[in-house]
């Protein structure tokens, strides 16, 4: 496998083309495309923005023109072999006379793979590998997805040093610093889904948005969804216009799962209430964890975590470490990231 | 203030020498001394090896015998002045013939001050102020029992990410890792007390020896102190001959620290358990805290730290962090510092 200095140059460009922010999660891959001329100058770019418009590649092939003829196309993700909303790529690619294509990671969905071997099959001369991983970590959700038939779930919750997540009256805010505040905020949008359960609706009557440093929205809005079988007055903040918002009347994990993974829907951010996430982790559907742990006693108060129905130390729940960071300020937190094992 | 790269080099060796591993805390401050004749050679050192033992420039001098006339003394502690179970160091310093006297810290202590007036009233030149700071650090303690009549006190304790110390069913081992648990050996070593509530010896009866990596208990030892008014069976392990140990029979926790204070401890390491713990932070007797924070959720179980008389998060008790470290490990735990701060 020998890749030219311009052909990395261009991954990296179709990575970053690939991470556009406001791209939709959703259910399709993020992918970017950019074609070289023969010198290995950039003819166009492209990238895919979403299910229902053009693959990353055919984008950058409306780009280019006849400017395609002879060109090297580099593609974070192996050209897709389906007639699905839009013709295959690896067709379009041929037919508009590329002579090379470099990919980053071939497709793990086994209705769109088989690209390569089309190009291949069609006298194109066709490299995989180049960032593959890079790709691997911006598609880890849509991958998980496709091996799992459900969304990945991140379980967040913040806690005193003593396990509260609020004072013996109810009253909890504020238990995390505001850099903590704010890197939740960030963490929320990066997933399409806001998840939590009805209680938390009827006691906090929560908004549910990511907002910026001004607390003022984000353009994309993660999908808001409340679990649980009660009705809920619809004047509650969480069903107002600043973001979409769904009552999934049900108390089955798995059943809410699949139904918003067919609603296209990749990364749930669970924020609670306690009872909710136990639930979850019970069932086995928590994929990370992010806690939030503020140095501060209350000594009595809601238990941040609700029963797990675990009653010895041999059977605690111990998920792997796979980040600590101390979040700066008057009032250092740290943020611990967990992840639970396939085994649960 | 001038001071001669020899002097600087025999500050540094002083102050090594005032460490010395084994040298008890007790009530007196560690000092170290070395004298330095005209060319910035060590003549002799000396250091003090606690209550009852000759001071560091007592033992320098009689280590040094007539080669001290005309030599420079650096000492880390102001001289002192007082006739105490030794005559005063200043007073010795004047007779044996030594001309100058470099010192890192003044004397905190009343009764003791004023060897430096002494000094130069005997026409012996005298400069104070070279890594005083690193002096202060090592009798930190000292000068803390000094300025409050008790004790400083350390609380530790661990807990699980979401506040427990122990499952439903009262098991604990372990919930800190191996690495945490070696840091708090570490931490024992540099206290000269245990200290645990009746409850503690009852149901865990623990050994509260300071043990090294392979379990085997330190020469030097804490003595072991237990707290509360009931009766306690002496097959305990807490009193056989590993160590010394004490039955405080009193619920007060400044009438304890008075009589450690007089008993010439400085520094307790409060290792629970919960009610006793907030017994003494209740009464605003804890001046620092250690607090392991294992990743491990049990959902239930025993609380880390028992009820401090908080019903809202407004009154949460907020201690300033003043460290936090990752002790890596299978399950990395983290360690944080805490200082209540004065106003508690
Ligand atoms: N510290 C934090 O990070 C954080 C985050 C969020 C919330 N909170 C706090 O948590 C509190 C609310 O927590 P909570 O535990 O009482 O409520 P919750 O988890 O938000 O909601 C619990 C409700 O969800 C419904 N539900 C749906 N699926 C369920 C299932 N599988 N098992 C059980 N119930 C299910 C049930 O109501 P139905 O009867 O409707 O089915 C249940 O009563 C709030 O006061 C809030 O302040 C803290
Ligand atoms: N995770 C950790 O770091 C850690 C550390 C140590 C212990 N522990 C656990 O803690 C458990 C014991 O904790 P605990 O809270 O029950 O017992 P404790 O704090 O060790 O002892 C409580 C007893 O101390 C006496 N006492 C003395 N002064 C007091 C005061 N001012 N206020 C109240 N009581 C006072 C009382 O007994 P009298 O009637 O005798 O006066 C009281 O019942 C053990 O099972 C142990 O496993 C955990």
């Amino acid at each position: 496998m020998a890749f030219s200095a311009a052909e990395q140059a261009a991954m990296r460009r179709a990575l970053e083309l690939a991470a556009t922010p406001g791209v939709p999660l959703g259910p399709n891959p993020r992918v970017g495309c950019v074609l070289l001329d023969e010198h290995g100058a950039t003819i166009a770019t492209g990238y895919h923005r979403g299910a229902g418009t053009p693959h990353a590649e055919a984008d950058a092939l409306t780009n280019a023109g006849d400017r395609a003829r002879g060109a090297t196309a580099v593609v974070t993700l192996e050209p897709c072999n389906h007639h699905g909303r839009t013709g295959p790529c690896a067709e379009a690619l041929v037919e508009a006379g590329v002579r090379r294509v470099v990919f980053a990671e071939p497709d793990p969905n086994p209705e769109a793979s088989g690209g390569a071997a089309t190009l291949r099959a069609a006298g194109v001369d066709v490299e995989a590998g180049l960032f593959a991983a890079e790709s691997g970590l911006l598609n880890r959700f849509w991958a998980f997805g496709l091996a799992h038939g459900r969304p990945f779930v991140t379980w967040k919750f913040a806690t005193t040093l003593d396990g509260r997540s609020a004072a013996a009256d109810g009253t909890s805010r504020w238990v995390s610093s505001p850099a903590a505040r704010h890197d939740t905020h960030r963490l929320r949008a990066l997933c399409d889904v806001m998840l939590v359960g009805t209680n938390t609706i009827a006691v906090d009557d929560p908004l549910l948005t990511v907002r910026d440093e001004h607390d003022l929205p984000l353009a994309h809005q993660p999908l808001r969804v409340v679990m649980g079988e009660r009705d809920l007055d619809p004047g509650r903040r969480v069903f107002n216009d600043d973001a979409a918002s769904l009552h999934l009347r049900t108390r089955d994990p798995k059943f809410a799962l699949v139904e918003l993974f067919d609603l296209g829907r990749r990364h749930v951010f669970l924020e609670g209430g306690p009872t909710l996430a136990a639930a979850f982790l019970r069932a086995g559907l928590v994929d990370e964890i992010v806690a939030y742990v503020a140095p501060m006693l209350l000594g009595a108060g809601r238990s941040a975590v609700a029963d797990l129905g675990i009653t010895t130390i041999a059977d605690a729940f111990r998920p792997r470490v796979t980040d600590i960071t101390v979040l700066e300020g008057d009032a250092p937190n740290v943020r611990l990231t967990l992840a639970p094992g396939e085994d649960r």
